[in-house]
């Protein structure tokens, strides 16, 4: 069997927990604004439009666009529902950050250090450069290099993506092992021949809601990170 | 001013030997298949190669090529200068790696942790990213991403490289810096707006070949890494 030598890393969700990070940051930035929402429906609602504004690119309708960019057009499209109307620029911007700021999942930083003892490691996600660096610096996310849909120019589940990374680390599809906790995105990676790593993050989108195991066949499947790591022998 | 957020850093020459280390990898591949060259004119002969090769691509004369696969081709033109014929493609690939395990010239390592606190960090070189990544493995290089020509899609001094670079830091060229030993990089990286710093490399092709000093205008110079460092008050 092929020696898996490089992990990808899908973050939103898997590493990092987005729901709370957006709602505690939409909060921070809007409050002193006079707003008082529904932080947590208001990251829901947020995320509501992430594919949708992605299949925007994926389809061809629209020419890449970083996610940054996706974000922010997202947020214009959905805000009118929780009647915010007139916000400036800069507020614009800064609520736009709010997913640079995202914290991980508390297994996340313990079991990449041990797993970068073995692997290669890099994210793999939809999320552009200057996003992953601040995220990898507010966690300690120590990657090797910063791959994903900005350095391929697509979104995931598109094969280019996955291929991408692996053509970077100059390493063959089955050297590779996409981690994530979406089963979609474990089968999009297994049709380019790339391994996975399945990791159930069952509060992902709010108590019970995310995938508690894969619903896909997988190469391995962990609890969190630190369980898929050990069940890696690492 | 405007405030410096990024450094990015030329590799070969200005960060590692390439010199004394593609001469020892070379021996060492080398000499158990019964060669005994003039080692470090054999990696000079490489090196001589580097630029015309890189023109190719730059010209427009053949798509991009990582550098991995230029320094190849380099190494299969000036070979036989050095009576080295029908060498296994084993052997030849074990070569082309040499240029993954050079060596930092020594204040590289403590200098980019101290800056590493301060600015964003990233190789903004002609390597490859896996060149760049088994570098930074092998030297403890902090880098936050790995930007440069495989990124960009041509070769320095090509705008583009310097651009692409500011783009996925999502900075303004103004907000980054250029480092390198070599005056035309800082000279090219300065045209699009990057700020610059030069150290001395004075030994980077034998003793007293490399430059002293930049002889173009810069915004700080070292004596070595170190010394740049603690000039921008890290």
């Amino acid at each position: 069997m092929t020696v898996v030598r490089a992990l990808f890393f899908d973050v939103f969700g898997t590493l990092v927990d987005w729901r709370s990070g957006v709602a505690r940051e939409a909060q921070r930035v809007l409050n002193p604004a006079g707003y008082n929402l529904d932080w947590t429906a208001f990251a829901d609602a947020w995320r509501g439009e992430y594919q949708p504004g992605m299949e925007e690119v994926r389809s061809g309708r629209i020419p890449f666009s970083r996610l940054d960019v996706l974000h922010r057009r997202n947020l214009e499209r959905f805000m009118p529902r929780f009647g915010l109307h007139g916000l400036s620029d800069d507020i614009l911007r800064e609520l736009t950050l709010s997913w640079h700021k995202l914290d991980a999942w508390q297994d996340v930083p313990p079991a990449l250090a041990r797993l970068k003892k073995r692997f290669l490691l890099a994210p793999v996600s939809n999320g552009n450069v200057s996003l992953m660096v601040d995220l990898a610096r507010r966690n300690d996310f120590p990657w090797d290099a910063i791959l994903g849909a900005e350095v391929a120019g697509d979104y995931k589940p598109k094969p280019r993506v996955y291929l991408a990374a692996c053509e970077a680390f100059d390493l063959a599809p089955a050297e590779c092992m996409m981690v994530a906790a979406h089963s979609n995105d474990l089968a999009a990676a297994a049709a380019c021949g790339l391994r996975t790593g399945h990791i159930a993050r069952p509060d992902e989108h709010g108590p019970g809601t995310g995938e508690r195991g894969p619903t896909v066949a997988v190469d391995v499947a962990g609890e969190d990170l630190g369980d898929l790591a050990k069940r890696m022998g690492v």
